[in-house]
């Protein structure tokens, strides 16, 4: 019998931050998730949106012309080429929608760059 | 200023049940959202997977050979070609990830067939 994958029991299968999970895909798209707490680097995804939920807690996305904020049940779509820089002031639960092939560090490459590992 | 996108103020923004509104785009995607009570019409999405997930209540996808119950914050993505059928014993408000060109009764049509507008 099929299941339906639970959000939350995903996120309490791991505590590393910045390290996306794929819970599911859609097509050629990743579901994924991340822990995230402090500053990420600067980046962007040149062939590619990026859409943000914000699960649980809040964060802001930087931009080079301003932020947004973001607090639980949010979403915002980095369009596109758009530089952004993820923050959370303290551990934040996201839910990432992209295309499969997208890098977490988008074009800027670096330490900060992580395998997406299935969950 | 950018701002995000508060999926519960979208939810109180309409009252209509089996009617998706699409809130944000990715890409060639649509993020939809709807409110559903009581059964839909078995149908598929010969081209495309479709992903549902809870935001408040219950449902269940009824597929030819079994069924999947979710709960707030569960995912389930029904695979492309497989025939389901979406049922709420009560108002459930639910996201959807998929293709811009999908339509909501997939290949069965009819009665039940909504225009997707954003909100």
């Amino acid at each position: 019998m099929p299941e339906a994958i639970n959000i939350a029991r995903k996120f309490a299968q791991f505590t590393e931050q910045w390290q996306p999970k794929r819970i599911a895909t859609v097509n050629d798209y990743d579901v994924r998730i991340a822990k995230i707490e402090g500053e990420f680097v600067w980046h962007a995804h040149d062939e590619t949106d990026e859409m943000f939920l914000v699960v649980k807690g809040e964060m802001k996305i930087l931009l080079r012309d301003g932020e947004v904020r973001l607090q639980e049940g949010d979403i915002y779509v980095v369009p596109r080429g758009v530089e952004h820089k993820p923050v959370a002031d303290s551990e934040c639960q996201i839910l990432l929608i992209e295309p499969t092939d997208v890098v977490n560090t988008g074009t800027t490459g670096g330490e900060r760059t992580a395998t997406v590992e299935a969950l």
